[in-house]
């Protein structure tokens, strides 16, 4: 009950103030904290409000979804835990065939967190919500002692009205449909795993986080008939394809020559002998497309920067569920499968 | 990559097993626990497609709320972390006049966490979600490092239908409209720290967590005019009341010999210096109602067990907009103030 803030509580100082349990008591820390971080940073009518939850119109069929971020070092090249919070639901959201309006936000602060740390994190969702044409609407804030949470846990639940005609799911996948991959492979989890080991590469080597939203809409909204989507997060490529396989009841064939890896990511992956197949993307995903719809689709995708190295790396075919191979260059076949065990803890 | 896992995984053993890190790798080891944990105790349809996200009809006003889950311990008089995670997110919900529809649920789970203990968390969450008529649809999975996390943190996100006919919040509140609280206060706070003090108390004082959506439905449904409503979780009934006056630009006046406490909670309260009226509950509200329909909306509210000790403790008047005053049995009057500090920390 002793507590700097007792009757009034002096103004927030970036310099010297660090977040302590009382700002996630409820009380008047609390209300500090959200009023001089958060409010500002998500201004928005629904958190004016200051209710318990947030009233949006959502009319008709609506994806739903959540992640939580973990990610360790907060920030990483090319990216941080604020702005992946916004990307990774968004890009979930994206990948069920619906337009993101919505998000939620759960922090779990650490205690003694510096409040700078808290508003570059903050500050970096608002921008990532901006980019992606989300408002954060709902949100809550826990505190927990020293030495727990890393600094920030952050989760994002997301909602956004479905604008793909027919259901956006692996069961839609036939025979022949082809493969199409956004663009190169492995920078996230390279980048987050150069910040944490601190090791220091000639390149620096910038995480692909980013929004896929607008090249996934384009994709709808020109009619292609987009059968499954997926984004290539924690088990890279070769989990994704795996269980889209699984889930759609087929066999999958790809062209490992084709699949774009940076060559400074694919030397670090040899020198550490992980697969870029399983390393995580942060801006990555496969559309599946008929065989009609390929030399458009990929057009689409390589309107914008974001999907501007998308290529088409293969097929379904009849064969054991989930069953996925590549071909090497030299024409050997190799099956690919799900990643085992954890490859790099806390990508994301 | 070394890793129990890694052609195939043993069967999972709750008398053994404990969380890995590789359980949050996005590979094998997850997809395991997903299938032998999560998806049978939440087992529905949404779930069943694997998918980034869920699809569900949502026509209309939808309301959206999110609430993480930090409590410690995990197990306490009368309720748990799971239990917690689902009533606590659907009552924010029935705070904003909707009826719970859907809910998404984020794990944080620290390595080393005995599965049987993971499965009794998601059991109570299940038990919890079929008690509250909502459907955990979609969800995520992160394991930190051992020492990080308590064990489990959980994070819910919910939607439901707006219901209410015109909007709840504190801006309808007219001078001279009633406050009604739900029942008795303090016990889920009381029930945390004894359990986490392990302080043996002649009776066993439990937790009041519980969902309070089939009263506030009730009340929304039998026509009554409900002006606002809110839970009295972290900061209590005297957080609560500020909050809502300051928003409604009004003052109150409490009886506090009208507010029900029970007596071994006040008894628990004096020892420890504790202000019940700033002791976090979990299945408590305050519903704002025009004079003319106290009587009717107080037996409503009596009709459910949760809410059967609803009562009439004050109103709002024309004042300093977040002036609370409490007048006592004797007539004296002080002002009620929001919670300064964390009084009890990690209790929600």
């Amino acid at each position: 009950m002793t507590d700097s803030c007792n009757n009034r509580c002096p103004p927030l100082n970036d310099d010297h103030d660090v977040v302590k349990m009382a700002h996630g008591g409820g009380g008047r820390a609390m209300a500090q904290l959200l009023d001089d971080v958060f409010r500002p940073a998500f201004d928005n009518p629904w958190l004016a409000k200051q209710h318990d939850g947030a009233v949006v119109e959502m009319p008709g069929a609506m994806a739903f979804t959540t992640d939580s971020y973990v990610v360790r070092p907060l920030f990483f090249p090319g990216s941080d835990i604020g702005t992946m919070a916004v990307h990774g639901t968004v890009n979930d959201l994206a990948m069920c065939g619906a337009r993101p309006q919505y998000l939620s936000a759960g922090f779990i602060l650490e205690e003694g967190l510096p409040l700078a740390t808290l508003r570059r994190v903050v500050d970096s969702m608002a921008a990532a919500a901006v980019e992606a044409g989300v408002q954060i609407v709902t949100g809550d804030l826990k505190v927990v002692e020293r030495g727990k949470a890393d600094g920030v846990y952050i989760n994002t639940a997301g909602v956004g009205k479905v604008v793909a005609p027919k259901p956006v799911e692996p069961t839609r996948i036939q025979p022949g449909d082809r493969i199409l991959l956004s663009g190169d492979l492995g920078r996230h989890g390279v980048a987050v795993m150069t910040a944490r080991e601190k090791l220091e590469l000639e390149s620096a080597i910038e995480s692909d986080c980013a929004s896929v939203v607008q090249p996934v809409l384009a994709l709808l909204e020109e009619g292609i008939d987009v059968r499954c989507l997926r984004d290539l997060t924690r088990g890279g490529l070769a989990s994704a394809l795996v269980e889209v396989a699984e889930s759609a009841g087929l066999a999958a064939e790809i062209r490992e020559v084709d699949i774009p890896v940076r060559e400074d990511v694919s030397a670090f992956c040899d020198l550490l002998g992980l697969d870029p197949l399983h390393v995580a993307n942060e801006g990555r995903f496969i559309a599946i497309v008929a065989e009609q719809d390929v030399a458009r689709a990929t057009d689409i995708l390589r309107r914008y920067p974001v999907s501007q190295g998308a290529v088409e790396i293969g097929h379904f075919v009849q064969g054991a569920a989930g069953l996925v191979t590549a071909s090497s260059m030299i024409g050997a076949s190799r099956v690919i499968d799900r990643l085992s065990g954890e490859q790099l803890p806390r990508i994301c």
